[in-house]
């Protein structure tokens, strides 16, 4: 992480990212009021990390901090910021320095900030940018939410078809309000229709009479603007794009998307994806307080309640049975539970095959059949070991049979929920991350006590 | 996903990526023995597509699809398919074929292929390679595994730190062998340090007489060979690089890390959490067949079996009670298997803010405290329903106040155990992800009988 020997001794020490060891006397500045050595601390530190900083602390000394600093706060922490607390941030600052921050920003950046705060903070974002930024933003806030259109930048750099590297240089030296980061040249038709890239490289390597499209590259591709940004991210994934221009239903290129943007998107469903899967709202953040969290998980807990008493209303029928043979109670929970972890394995690749886009209809019926032999063989495996335990310890070779049974039974039942739920979601147009664990480990509870007590009741009694 | 309004319709029909509708016909070409139809239903693919045609196929399939067709097979397949099928596709290829085929990869892509092939395999793509290739992977694969060295590439665009736009440019323009894909160029001192970087959008819109030197960017930073890819992932993420040069331990240029690399060990890494938080081993794959399937999934099922058998053990020693009281079996699992969804949300969240550092030694406190307060308010919300529905449908008082009793005291150990495992565990040095799950919910499980039936002895009986 740095260029000289020396240097790196010490860099060595410093972990990547914001440092937990500076945060402790930066609070110690804001609690003594101290803005020269607030600011002198802040001051080296990347936006990415004072973002981080920002939402690692508590509420209190967040506004703390922002009314001794807010004054040095740039745009580019404002867009590093977590969602969960930008609202909170922006409106801890003067509207001054709000339209100061916001200024320098991309209009991609502007949309994503725009997005999350309310009407009375637009409206000061807005009023500070100048008319082409302002108007290109609010073009873009006409999109979809969740589109392409929201996510692209609209500073391109283009040229037209006949145009040689020499003419494209000549242009770009020339060329006022570029794109701070770009990375092809996109070629145009005469009716703004993209037809090509040049890579940048490519243009510095080739000599100035070469014609550009004659150095174009075989990854082009474009994306309509109404299109979802899960499948950009999909595409920029799939055949390494660098960036992506993007099209209006006409076909004409109204903006650029890079792969930042992209990987930003790759990243929100990762973090959508497990924390559905645990069955917590996707909008928690480690910045939300007690009440908060309590409330994002809840609902989730609730369904729970109420799907686990269906366990319950099926062990009541089987009252009699456990009255005759307590041991009974104690060995249920043992069918049920390895149960719902086969399940959730069964899940958990699943929902990532279909996140992916390797779980599909072509291999769907193949996938599915794979669970089954799966779930039979560690059925058969998990009776072995529990049945045989169950002989030895116990001495009952019938209860060791019956644990047996119920295990195979209830570790099918587990492999091809894990497999069908999700899928199943997914063919209906859901989320197959939504719900699909509680459904999955329901499944298996009732399934596991539903069997256990079963054979027991026609072989035990 | 087209250019034109005409060509736009049929191409809404076709989903992005490869068309599940696509690989029936490709999978009568091979039952055909039909090499001609199936090269021209080929030939119009992605490789990324080819890959995954090959992973979504059964393996007797992928293996006539290969003898028909192992001819065409590029490079640039074998880099994109998936570890798991990788080395039974190159096991396929005759010797000539595979050494054509990996001839034209660039360095990082033969080491990331070299990794998984046995030293048969190996020693044919080796000797494939020109001398310079063979010299750099080589040094590559002395590097350790999951480390910048494995993942850089040695192909590097450099410039002495004096050189003015239009040196460089001349230099690139007369330059042989340069990498496919590069976005900047990195300015070294005479030592071969690296000092700055440009991109080549600066390079190209910047008059020929501008000294590279004063149009470098901020966001250079460079990342030793040893260190772990994670980090290196980590960094491109947070501060939004696009490549990052690779240094040796004294400092000098070794290669260049580009963002699609990093983009892939991030997606490796989702994989990995996903996957371990639900007891998955993380080479497990979509085209693994059941057995592969059961092997990989039958080591966690075990060991819930053995600590499944803690929460029998407890239940054990309230068998008295539950004789006196049968319904009380029906009941428990309800305040166990909430506790475990509890659990299960805690979790998630402190993993995934691990991976991300967001939860860092500088906020793991007010985490745990925060955690500790959501756990208590949802315990009481929960004790209201569950206690409160209890008295009114069984209508007995004392039995809902053990149920509520019970579950208070479990959601405070689930939103604990969620968040104290992992925190302990990546303080140990181990992946948070790994076995937590398992840990959790035998501790919500077990936590769950003991406190329902202990309550159910103290107040009940």
């Amino acid at each position: 992480m740095a260029e000289t020997g020396s240097e790196r001794d010490a860099a060595d020490e410093d972990p990547m990212g914001l440092d937990p060891r500076r945060v402790e006397p930066i609070l110690e500045a804001v609690e003594a009021r101290d803005t020269a050595r607030l600011t002198a601390l802040l001051e080296p530190l990347h936006p990415a990390d004072i973002a981080d900083l920002l939402e690692q602390i508590g509420p209190s000394e967040r506004r703390a901090l922002l009314s001794l600093w807010s004054g040095e706060i740039d745009g580019e922490i404002l867009s590093e910021i977590d969602d969960s607390i930008r609202e909170e941030v922006i409106g801890n600052l003067s509207p001054e320095v709000l339209a100061e921050a916001v200024r320098e920003l991309e209009t991609d950046d502007l949309v994503d900030i725009l997005e999350d705060v309310e009407a009375p903070q637009q409206a000061i974002i807005l009023a500070a940018l100048d008319d082409a930024d302002r108007v290109a933003v609010e073009a873009a806030m006409g999109y979809p939410e969740h589109s392409a259109g929201r996510l692209m930048q609209r500073e391109v750099v283009l040229a037209p078809l006949h145009w040689t590297v020499g003419e494209a240089i000549d242009h770009l030296r020339s060329a006022a309000g570029l794109p701070e980061q770009f990375y092809h040249v996109i070629l145009v038709d005469p009716r703004m229709k993209p037809q090509a890239y040049v890579t940048l490289g490519r243009i510095l390597s080739s000599p100035r009479d070469a014609l550009l499209r004659d150095i174009t590259e075989d990854s082009f591709r474009t994306v309509e603007a109404t299109d979802p940004e899960a499948d950009v991210a999909y595409i920029f994934n799939q055949y390494h794009l660098i960036s992506c221009p993007v099209v209006d239903a006409g076909g004409r290129l109204v903006g650029v998307i890079t792969i930042d943007d992209a990987m930003n998107v790759l990243d929100e469903e990762h973090e959508e994806d497990i924390l559905r899967l645990a069955g917590v709202g996707d909008d928690s953040s480690l910045s939300d307080g007690p009440l908060a969290t309590a409330r994002q998980r809840l609902p989730w807990l609730v369904v729970n309640l109420f799907t686990a008493s269906l366990s319950a209303l099926v062990i009541t029928q089987f009252e009699g049975t456990i009255t005759a043979l307590v041991v009974l109670a104690a060995l249920m929970p043992i069918v049920a539970s390895t149960g719902g972890i086969a399940g959730t394995q069964s899940l958990a690749v699943a929902v990532r095959s279909l996140a992916t886009r390797s779980l599909t209809s072509a291999n769907a019926r193949r996938v599915v059949l794979r669970e089954l032999g799966a779930g039979m063989l560690n059925g058969l495996a998990l009776a072995a070991i529990l049945g045989g335990g169950a002989m030895l310890i116990l001495g009952d070779p019938w209860l060791g049979l019956v644990l047996g049974l119920a295990m195979i039974c209830n570790q099918i039942v587990a492999a091809l929920g894990g497999v069908l739920v999700p899928l199943t979601m997914n063919r209906l147009g859901l989320d197959p991350a939504l719900a699909s664990g509680t459904f999955v480990t329901t499944l298996t509870d009732v399934m596991g006590f539903l069997a256990f007590l079963g054979f027991a009741t026609l072989l035990l009694l």
